[in-house]
């Protein structure tokens, strides 16, 4: 199998039998697709799971038929229960599966069911017994996902090094004359080429007064000699995922340019330096604030520090600005995170530079190699 | 403004506001993102959109304040709300604005609100005002967006002919000892240089047995002499989605692979001709099914014919087999979608041909270049 050991699996499935106990409830409808990936192994487009303590019933269509025996072969507490085509819908499966459980508080996961869906498998189980409870169980798996096992570091610390690798086609191809779209293409033929199964999102390069806008992606606009590019991409490697930034400039930057990136750099130094276990997350953006506020250029720094890498592209630890009467997440060993500072002037342009973290019992640790 | 004309919008508006009128609800929360572009012609990643006849308020956070500034002022019935960093949340902003109209009876999308969004609606509004009546007002976007109108046909044309080039990049890299990352790498890469924004889904690329296994994507398999390898790849150019599937040969078929080729071409013709207005969807599945049937593999076409295409890569109508009981959608002229047979044999490898097409009021069109 790939994928984490059976044993790292059984971990999982301990710790979230714990916290269903606590809530309580009898059985937990898991439908958010890395949340069943996670307990399970199986990453399909789509599916169920319901898991009750030491037995999971995987349910999905026959398209993943030899995925689910394989995975219900080599995990024992998985049973599969394959959808084939003109029987019945996936949905009705799931609740002919619930109704055959004793259970009668049944969680489901309320962020990751839409009104409709709710409403279909309410509706689907009362037709089969009377007697069932709904119980929403926000955050039981994400609360495990936050904090990385040693299966997960393995993958992470993999995909940080073939990251690094894919960064280094970027400067000899930011040339003038190459188009956004251009230089997103040869980013995202080099994550491939580096053995990423795709693209984490569209990748962002952003060239001169498109480098202040936030939300650009990459469009037709050619670079030109001077101009600041922020590049920005991310890989998934066997579903976990990796981020990383960089801004350089066409030819030779101009004082203004070099001392930003300076204050960028030192920025994401102090972070890094933060980033320990017991810290307050708030507190560790607020590192990187300090620096920008010191050098004067504080409302320049519009976002958050950074967010947690894992089975999502962005999940928690959120790092960001400290909100009035709200308590941040602290940082805990085996928590992975981006560190991306920025700083971003209208018409003239930006600077952002990110990598990732994973922080130890000893500190923080690089998962990218950092430029700074 | 790229984007359809502001006549086209006042189209969109004035039918849905006519459903609205039918159901009947005061205004309508628009949460699903490609609904809320096919309205406003906003496609930021976050925001809602507020719905009355004649009155469109559209909110999302600063990120956006220029586009949404840009639009307020080009579409007079649009009004923009932007939330400012350190103020409200989007969904306060979005409580607030419906607790300041009138609407008694405010409706939603139950299948683009998850059940805790929804919860928080209702109890973010409830703070403000008690006579709200909540209506789940299903497809009142989506059945408007089935038949496209001249703006979104001129777009949806260029797609097609930007992804019949992007085809022409497939056969002279179909080589042995390419692996099928690599060649999944050239095809986005080449998607990227004729102008699309993105893929529009993982290029699937599946060589040799993987080409029997329909939920492949592209793996280190390299290509050896003789193997049937499946390319189905699609691009996003200005919000909108084409999708398009070959079949290949490494070297020269063999008189099985080319008996199945020509199977499935004859499916597509049958397909193609039997794609007129008026005609039950089930019955365009059906013209290829029946090619398959009396050629004895029946069996091996394990999935449906097709599916819409539009500002989602799979949207309706949905070509299927027929299912008793269930009257399937009919075709009608400005339908945009796939026809894509294949069939597939477990161990040996398998076939599918896609192109996409729009049904006119004289017959089907194709959109992509054939090969059959």
């Amino acid at each position: 199998m790939i994928g984490p050991p059976v044993e790292a699996l059984q971990r999982r499935h301990d710790a979230l039998g714990r916290r269903l106990a606590s809530v309580p409830v009898d059985v937990l409808v898991v439908s958010h697709r890395p949340n069943i990936g996670y307990l399970s192994h199986f990453f399909g487009s789509a599916g169920y799971l319901v898991f009750a303590p030491g037995h999971l019933t995987l349910i999905s269509d026959s398209r993943y038929a030899s995925v689910l025996e394989g995975l219900a072969r080599q995990i024992p507490v998985i049973e599969a229960e394959i959808v084939w085509p003109g029987t019945v819908s996936t949905e009705e499966r799931l609740a002919e599966t619930l109704a055959g459980t004793e259970a009668r508080r049944i969680g489901f996961e309320p962020s990751a069911l839409t009104v409709s869906e709710f409403e279909g498998l309410k509706r689907r189980c009362a037709d089969r017994r009377g007697d069932i409870e709904w119980v929403p169980v926000a955050d039981a798996v994400e609360d495990l996902r936050v904090v990385k096992d040693g299966a997960e570091l393995h993958v992470i610390r993999e995909a940080g090094r073939r990251l690094s690798d894919v960064s280094k086609c970027i400067i000899p191809n930011v040339l003038a004359g190459i188009s956004e779209r251009e230089l997103a293409a040869v980013i995202e033929f080099e994550l491939r080429r580096k053995g990423f199964d795709r693209a984490a999102f569209d990748t962002i390069v952003a060239s001169g007064p498109n480098a202040a806008v936030p939300h650009h992606r990459a469009g037709d606009r050619v670079l030109a000699d001077g101009d600041l590019v922020v590049v920005d991409f991310g890989g998934v490697l066997r579903e976990y995922s990796v981020d990383m930034t960089r801004t350089v400039t066409v030819g030779r930057p101009t004082a203004r340019q070099q001392v930003c990136w300076d204050t960028v750099a030192a920025a994401q130094r102090a972070a890094f330096a933060r980033s320990q276990a017991g810290v307050a997350a708030d507190d560790v953006d607020g590192a990187a604030r300090a620096v920008f506020e010191t050098a004067g250029v504080g409302e320049a720094f519009g976002h958050g520090l950074g967010h947690g890498l894992g089975l999502e592209v962005h999940e928690r630890p959120r790092l960001s600005r400290r909100r009035a009467g709200l308590e941040g997440e602290a940082i805990a060993a085996g928590m992975v995170f981006t560190l991306e500072p920025g700083i971003y002037f209208p018409g003239w342009g930006g600077v952002r530079i990110e990598d990732d973290v994973v922080v130890t019992e000893s500190g923080p640790e690089w998962l990218t190699e950092p430029v700074t």
